[in-house]
């Protein structure tokens, strides 16, 4: 057996998730579908991040254990040749030591939210961003949202459906910025409660849209109650950027 | 009768071109049926540019002449709402005087080709871009391509059904860079013959390729012989970026 790490790029829409799902299709069943189309063999997929329906990837990150003798770049072509059509295309895939878990062994998460930030629906971008017509202040948003950094109790910005055992999470980054007609929003953490980063843009929106202030998202925070959540922004904005691991 | 010119974007995967066809759903076709939905008036749409079946525009000129007492705002956003679910929208909207022709006062064009110069297929960016595995040198292509700056008889890129009564052109400019992951071929002319940016291109990819010398590609234009063509890029990386007007 040899342990294969993969990049992945997927599109989300289509997809009930990243993890295997009863009710439809996910990313690792497509994945795990093409290994054994490839190898013969049942593999299951482990990866970093476990996201939400209709969230997308740049770069994440996953591994499989599978006998294949024909080498990495072999199973990376051969992934992608079967993977057709869904959109999942694996972008890297290396070999690496049997300690190294795509999950356990990474230490640290980012993601990327996209808000069109204009008042035409959008075409070129559809499925890819969240479009909002009302204008945002994005200096506003970026500072209100420095109050998030730090070590908390995430209590506010957790799905209920979330299942880490505890609240506390560590953020590290969360930055937002003006890009022509959209605003990004940038975090970076070890690792996020479920549905974390749609629940702090949803709430950092409504402190562009001058309803909250810096201190009303404090107050948020400090609750610890779902109850007191601005909102929760939609999937199709959402991008796992890429997965961080010590260099060894 | 009031003339209003519209900024257009659009996503060409589903059209069979901006310009009304028998055979098929057009760009054209969508945005009159929603003037006319919206004002009770056949108004012939006139664009700045003539672009194939699945080439995108970011920002294409257009206008229109109707009588709307509410405005143009008004007009942009009953557009915007009529034109759902096509993948069209109507980011401007503006009354211009009645000289003002979207097509006859243009005088430049500028278009945007992108190439995926990556070996993975592509999923957020399928059909927004070429892709191509094979690695480009992307400055290769760029030195190439000043060979083709200036005024010329450009037959080799023109394609057999252009109706253009010349086939000169004065190219203004075309530049290659590398983008990341891709690259970006930028054209920009008073106007361009029928197949041109995407001819162009094809012939960059195939310098880029190392198949082709800079002086292939001038004995190509030279030959003023579309037998010379080496290849026609595919309409899905073409954007129709911008069209400009003279200040008054």
């Amino acid at each position: 057996m040899t342990r294969f790490a993969l990049t992945l790029e997927f599109d989300g829409g289509p997809f009930m998730g990243l993890q295997r799902q009863k009710h439809g299709p996910s990313v690792q069943q497509a994945v795990e579908e093409a290994v054994h189309a490839i190898t013969h063999q049942h593999a299951a997929m482990h990866a970093a991040g476990r996201t939400d329906a209709g969230v997308h990837a740049i770069a994440m990150r996953a591994h499989i254990d599978v006998d294949h003798p024909r080498g990495a770049d072999h199973l990376r072509d051969g992934l992608n040749a079967k993977l057709r059509p869904a959109p999942v295309a694996v972008t890297d895939c290396v070999v690496v030591p049997d300690e190294w878990h795509a999950r356990f062994s990474c230490t640290g998460r980012r993601y990327l939210y996209r808000i069109a930030n204009r008042r035409a629906p959008l075409t070129l971008d559809l499925g890819r961003a969240w479009q909002m017509g009302i204008p945002l202040d994005a200096e506003a948003m970026h500072d209100a949202g420095q109050v998030l950094i730090g070590h908390h109790d995430f209590t506010t910005f957790r799905s209920t459906a979330c299942q880490a055992k505890s609240p506390m999470r560590t953020l590290d980054r969360l930055d937002v910025e003006r890009v022509a007609g959209e605003i990004h929003v940038h975090a970076a953490a070890r690792s996020f409660l479920h549905h974390q980063v749609r629940s702090m843009v949803g709430c950092l929106v409504r402190v562009g849209m001058g309803r909250w202030t810096k201190g009303d998202l404090a107050d948020a925070l400090a609750a610890r109650d779902r109850q007191r959540l601005a909102m929760n922004a939609p999937p199709q904005g959402l991008y796992f950027v890429d997965a961080t691991y010590d260099p060894d």
